[in-house]
Formats: C-alpha cells, sequence, structure tokens
C-alpha cells in the first residue's frame, strides 16, 4: 500500500475540512464537532441531540420563536384539545385561531422584534406582560396570560441592559400548573429564554430551570468563538428556518463553523466551571463601584451645585447579573454620558448595543421608570473579567468631573 | 483632564468591541466594519449600501430568496400590471397570484431546499428548469418559463460538483428581452446568481453579470472568515428574514462577526486580484490531472481487466471551474472511492459535502446523465491553491490501484 501522506482534493467542500465530507479529515472534522457539542451539553444538562449550533444569539432566538411556529406542530393539539374550535382543513392559515405567545416587555429586540415580524405576517397572537418597576416580571402575571391557544412563553433569564434576573423556575412552575388543567401530555406551551446575558454568571441546567428551549451567544463568553446555541428539548418540534443542508439535525443548514465552535464550547465550560467564584468576584467590584459613585454624588451634592437630583439606579438591585450597573442621571441624557466617558478612555453603554443607531432612548428603562425620564436612557456599566478595583476609581472619578461640567449646560 | 487610558466596562455588549455601540472602541469597530464592506464593494463593483454580511451562503441565498417573497413589493406591480388578474385585498395570502420562481434543477441545496420550503408554505410557485446534458442551463429556456408573475430568477454562478459555468450574462440579457415586453421600469424578474463557487476563478463584477442579488460565502476562500456575504442591488425590497437589531441596514439583525468579516474582506481581495492567474495554473493542472488519468485507465483497459467501460466525465469541460473534476467510474458508487483515496491520504468528494448524511445519490449527475449511471454518483477533485502536480500524480496512481482492486467486486 502507498505511502500515507495527505493530500486535499476537496477545496470545493470547503477550504479547510468539513464535518459533512466522508473522507478521513471529514470524518475527524466531524468527531471535533461531536466533542464540542458534547461539551456543550455537560454544561447545559442536556442530550447530544439537543443542541443546535447556529451563527449567533439573534439566530438562535429567531429559531427557536420562528421554529415553534412554523413547525405547526400545535395545530395537531389545538384542534383536538381546544374546545368549541372546529377541526379546521390545512394549511394553517385556514385555522379558525392563531398561535398564541406570552413574553415580557423587557426582551431582546431578537425576541421582540421576531414576534413583530410574525405577527405582521399574522401569523401569531402575543401578549405582552410589562415587568414590575424592579425590572422583574411577576410569575403569576404570565399565568394569567396563558390560554388554551398558547403556544410558547419566552422570557429572557437575564436582561441585557438592567441585568435584573427573571424567575424562570417559578415561571417553568406556574406553566407546569397550568398544564395539569389541560389533558395529559399536552406540550403548549413551552417555555423558551434568552440566556444570553446569563451564561457568565448563572447556572444554566436546562432541567432546574425547567425550559424546553434556551439561546446562547458566544459573543458574551470571553475568548468564545462567535456562534450562538439554541438548547431544544428534545421532544420538541422545531421547523428550520433556513433550506439547505442538512446539518444539525435538519433544523439549521450550513456548512459548520467549526473553529468557532470548538473555542465557543471550550469557553462556555471554562466559564461556567469559575462562575461562582467570579460572581463573587465581580459583584463585590461591582457594589464598590456603587457605593463609590453614590458616596461621589453625595459630594456632588454637598458643595451644592444647583438643582442636583440623586441619580437613579435602574433595576432590582438583589435579583441582578453581578456585573452589571444601571445608572439614569436626572436631566442628563445617558448617550452623551457614553460620549463623555469615552473621551476619558472609559467604554460604557447607553443601552443594548444590539439596536445600532436606534433613536427614542430604551424601551427597558421607559418600562421600569418612576418618574418621566425613560427618554434619558440608562447609562450601563457591565464588568467583566479584565476589571480592576482600580478601573472603578478613575470611572467614578471621570463620571463625577463629567457630571460637574455638563450641570452647566443641563440646569 | 485626565490621562488616557482605556477601560473597558460594556462586556454585556460583546466582549470584544461592537460596532453598533457608540463609544470610541465602537466607533473604532465601525469603522474596520466599513472599510471592509468598502473592500467588498470595490471587488464586485457595487456601492457600499448594497453589501450585506451574514453568516454564511447558506444564510445569503435564503436572505435573497425569501427575502425577496417575503418583502411583498411584487404585489404592489402585480395588482397594476398583470392583465386580467383583480387586485386583491392584502394580506398577499388572500392574493388570487402567487409569486412564481424560474431556478434549474442543479441548484445548491440553500437555494432548492428554500424554495421547498416556501413551496410547502404555499407562499411562491416554481419552475424549475432542468440543465443540458453538459451541465448548462439554456438561457432561452428560462426566458420561456418567465411568466407574468415572476419575481425571481435565481441560477447559480458554477455548480458546486460538476464545476459548470452557467451563463449569467446572457440569462440577465434575456430578462432584460423579456421586461422590455412590459411597463417601463418594471423591476421583475430579479436575477439571483448563487456565486459561491465561483469566487476564486470568476469576474465577481455585478455590473458585467447584470445581477440584482448574488451570493458569497468565505469558506471557499483560502484565509476567508466564515461568513457570508449578500449583494443586493440598491433598488431592490428585501425583507429580513430574522427579527432583531438594525444592524446590515436592518436586514440582517445581529452583531457583526467583526473578525472574520474583516478576514473574509481581505481574503476575497487576494483571490480575486490573484484569479486569472491562479486560473492559468491550476487549469494546467487540473487537464494534466484529466489527461494522466484517462491515460491510466487506458492502461487499466489494455491489460483487460474484464469489463473495463470507460470512465464518464461529467459536465462540460470548457464552461467550466479551472479546479474541478467530476468522474463516474462505471458500476463503481463514487463514495465507495472517497473513502478508498481517504486511506490513502487523498480528500476528494462524493458529492455536494453540504447535504452530509443525504442518500440516494447526487441530484446533479442525475440530472446530467445519459446513462442510469445516477446513483453512482460522481468523484469529485477540487484542488486548490496547495494543491502541485506531485499531488495529482499521487492520486492518479492511487486511483488506478483502487480500480484495480474494487475490480474484483464490482465486475
Amino acid at each position: 500500500m502507498a505511502k500515507k501522506k495527505t493530500i486535499y482534493l476537496d477545496y470545493a467542500a470547503s477550504v479547510s475540512p468539513n464535518p459533512s465530507s466522508i473522507h478521513a479529515l471529514g470524518v475527524e472534522a466531524r468527531k471535533k464537532l461531536e466533542g464540542a457539542r458534547k461539551e456543550v451539553t455537560d454544561v447545559l444538562g442536556a442530550r447530544k441531540d439537543e443542541i443546535i449550533f447556529t451563527s449567533s444569539g439573534t439566530e438562535s432566538n429567531n429559531l427557536a420563536i420562528q421554529g415553534i411556529i412554523c413547525a405547526e406542530e400545535w395545530q395537531t393539539f389545538f384542534r383536538s384539545s381546544v374546545p368549541g374550535v372546529p377541526i379546521p382543513a390545512r394549511p394553517f392559515k385556514k385555522l379558525a385561531i392563531l398561535p398564541h405567545i406570552v413574553t415580557t416587555n423587557i426582551e431582546h429586540p431578537s425576541v421582540l422584534q421576531t414576534y413583530k415580524l410574525l405577527k405582521k405576517r399574522k401569523l401569531v397572537e402575543i401578549s405582552i406582560v410589562p415587568v414590575e418597576k424592579n425590572g422583574i416580571v411577576d410569575p403569576k402575571k404570565i399565568k394569567k396570560e396563558i390560554k388554551n391557544n398558547t403556544v410558547l412563553v419566552s422570557v429572557m433569564y437575564a436582561n441585557n441592559e438592567i441585568g435584573t434576573i427573571q424567575p424562570i423556575k417559578e415561571i417553568a412552575r406556574e406553566i407546569r400548573h397550568w398544564k395539569k388543567t389541560r389533558a395529559v401530555s399536552f406540550p403548549f406551551p413551552l417555555l423558551h429564554t434568552d440566556a444570553v446575558q446569563a451564561v457568565n454568571y448563572l447556572d444554566l441546567n436546562v432541567e432546574k430551570l425547567g425550559v424546553d428551549l434556551l439561546s446562547l451567544s458566544g459573543s458574551k463568553i470571553e475568548g468564545a468563538g462567535r456562534v450562538g446555541v439554541l438548547y431544544k428539548k428534545k421532544s420538541v418540534k422545531l421547523s428550520p428556518i433556513f433550506g439547505g443542508g442538512d446539518q444539525e439535525m435538519g433544523l439549521r443548514p450550513g456548512t459548520e463553523n467549526l473553529s468557532e465552535i470548538i473555542k465557543f464550547s471550550k469557553a462556555l465550560k471554562l466559564a461556567q466551571d469559575t462562575r461562582e467564584k467570579e460572581a463573587k468576584r465581580i459583584s463585590l467590584l461591582r457594589d464598590y463601584f456603587l457605593a463609590s459613585l453614590l458616596s461621589s454624588f453625595r459630594v456632588l451634592d454637598t458643595r451644592k451645585l444647583s438643582g442636583v437630583q440623586h441619580p437613579e439606579i435602574n433595576g432590582d438591585l438583589q435579583n441582578r447579573l453581578p456585573n452589571n450597573l444601571n445608572v439614569t442621571f436626572p436631566n442628563i441624557p445617558s448617550d452623551l454620558l457614553v460620549i463623555e466617558l469615552s473621551e476619558r478612555g472609559i467604554m460604557a453603554s447607553a443601552k443594548s448595543a444590539c439596536q445600532s443607531g436606534e433613536s427614542g432612548g430604551s424601551y427597558v428603562i421607559k418600562a421600569i421608570c418612576k418618574k418621566p425620564d425613560g427618554e434619558l436612557g440608562g447609562l450601563r456599566f457591565s464588568l467583566g473579567r479584565q476589571t480592576t478595583k482600580k478601573d472603578i476609581d478613575y470611572t467614578v472619578k471621570s463620571l463625577s468631573e463629567i457630571l460637574q461640567k455638563l450641570k452647566k449646560w443641563y440646569d
């Protein structure tokens, strides 16, 4: 037999080996892909055939929501189990009843806009439950909105702007209670959670959470590849968004982005392995930040700068991501503060960066603000693995200078 | 003013700076993104607002096709311009007429399966034009299928399995001729081409090609990032597939995969700058491969191995990507040859790697085969920048050994 060497003549498949190829390098790539998938399943307490790799958190949220609606599995159940609703003929646009979704008013745009897209196409009916003034939704209010035709409840695990943590387990429990009023094994509503912001600090075990669908994104994990993940409980029927090959169990066509998937799985594992320790470190830092900020503001106040009002801390301080601080300064637009801070080398945010260029302030801050300050937005500081106490001191000092400077214009 | 240093407190946006952030690092990221976009526009002869970054070729094809259908712009025109068709009320599912698409039978699965998805949802009507026995479609036959309600003609630039190059310019000309029978400035049908396989060897100038939509993928370009591109002529109205933020002109929500986009734009430019030289080099190598293969097969034949039939070269040899060779050996399943070659360290392909695990041979080979050998598939060799003459010699020698060995079973 000829001597063993490697000659790659499969450039048309992909310039680097592709998990779909049947040759040795393809098989090796497939093994690596499945190894990465295994690592993700271990972190989530899931099974291998429950993990779908996508390109991003946005795609994962879309696949969860569009996938449930377009799979049309709910039709079977609604026909036979909604009392008083006649069994209509296919296609589902002729159904007398539309699928219903329950969500909150502070979900990420990739959730809220997807509902709007589906609603515009007359494919769904939506109930949006407003969160309380602390930025947390009441599980009882979610349950109250569930109807016979509710296919999906979608509530984010932690909010991207104000960091509030939603009571997913309690919502899962309310759904289970509601289901008991239905026939045995009635599968709806399913529970989806967008866990993109939760990934570094919260427990992602899907069993404990009681979710059917969970979205993740590599862009929020230090060292992770730029891919997304959708966890989908085995029993859940999804329809793919894309037409194409049969990668990812036919649910996400397109050659898998192997190198990024491998980076993602390793970084996810590391983030989850160290999350408790890191959560402790970073919450101390964040609390120090908050205390410094408040005491520095009191100093400003004492100097009798006319009209100084106390800053508003947005969102609950207990049930909150340990790395998040979100503040509204009275009369001062938060994006102006971002620009001033940036000039001093400090990179903060005025609202979710996923709404590039969108004007009109933050709908999240509007949803929770007590005063009509919603249009000022919130100044968001989100700390990370590299953040130090020195950084915080410098930031508080800079912010104090900026506020003094801006007082002249915004009094 | 305080001393300038950088403190990143925007981890919730993204662990690395994000083009949507308004702080200095965000602005810098935005500049890099727009620089990469400029580079792509230069290669395509397009304008900056005509380039959309996606995650893959599959996504680009889906965005082109689903985007046109769901944008529903065609409704306006059909209502007013289709003779004899009454103007129905919105929504479009109540329209008496469905949008019509013309395509070929050898498109990539991300095109063909997308049509099937839309057809299943009763959103389109499709005409599939079979290619000729040389694997090339007749532009006249495309024109013949165009009807008053045709919104899109989608023909790939070069085929992924057999490398045949489709006459896109001629198809564009036929469409223009057809349009002359309509009112002035009637925009439909639009012309989409999947140029994923063409990227290394063919001219991608969209003006010269006369296309309205063109898809590219980084996975086929040496050194490119794993992203996709959709070129969309400015006048074309698209609907996004994903709900989410307003990145990529609102047409492709989700934080841009900046580092991969930058790699993509550089690699695309390099591939296009060197394409003529590389096409010449690689076509000589491929022709040498073909000649060696045929002469080696003649040797096998002369040795009077019983029942040896000549191998079939699949697809036109003139209008063909210079790096592609696709052969069917009589009586021998091509995937078996891939596995045998792989054992000797040679990575080839038996059909499009994008249909992982799909059984039943290649629909492309079936579309062009003269004998009922379709289910044998085609053995595809696709050469690349690293391929040398020595690789070819070794491959031909190995293939010859394999064929002699397999004769025992497949006679």
